[in-house]
């Protein structure tokens, strides 16, 4: 979820009982993420850390809402190739780095139908 | 996820390995939807089923995808009074009836800061 600022979108969410697990800076995507555990899943909230940062872009075009949705998966080298085979775009056919140690990939948009969708390797936490 | 057509966005879930786990029409929303369950998540395809159906308005304003995101709770008129208590705005103070019968209730855009949120009573499948 793209916001303008972590800490006032975090007082949002703490009404609704959800608080912050685990929060960095990756500085390859130029945000600062703060994720909010909900069972085996989780609401990753994106703040830019610079006004060029592709969640600065999303909130200038749209305001604040949903980003992009993440799927966990064991393998992502497994993964990124079955995708290829079924005929599915992707943004990174290679791993890259993501939030919390995970590498991750993103498709491309056109394949989701409207929704960015991004692969990322099971880890640690969150 | 709002869709124009279920069949088309089932295809293209289908080429990421989620496939359909339940489907039914909402009357009350005007709606037509498809579950697929991931671990205990799930995504919701919506498809309207009437030009003045909610989510064909918002196809028509932004085009298909995320409409709203679902959180399972326990005691639904318990979560209700807890979120008011907290200061955020429903916009049903009352359970309505949602898709798989679960009941459930919309909080205000504005106590979601762009994102729409949904309660839904945990109950069976999906």
């Amino acid at each position: 979820i793209a916001v303008a600022s972590l800490d006032e979108a975090l007082a949002a969410w703490r009404l609704l009982g959800l608080a912050e697990t685990h929060r960095e800076e990756v500085p390859t995507q130029k945000v600062r993420v703060a994720f909010l555990t909900v069972g085996e899943s989780a609401i990753e909230l994106l703040e830019p850390t610079s006004s060029d940062s592709p969640i600065a872009r999303f909130l200038e075009k749209r305001g604040p809402g949903v980003h992009h949705v993440c799927f966990r998966v064991t393998d992502i080298e497994a993964s990124i190739a079955e995708l290829e085979a079924a005929g599915c775009r992707l943004l990174n056919r290679v791993p890259a780095p993501g939030a919390a140690g995970k590498r991750v990939a993103f498709l491309h948009p056109d394949s989701g139908k409207g929704v960015l969708i991004e692969l990322a390797e099971k880890g640690g936490a969150p």
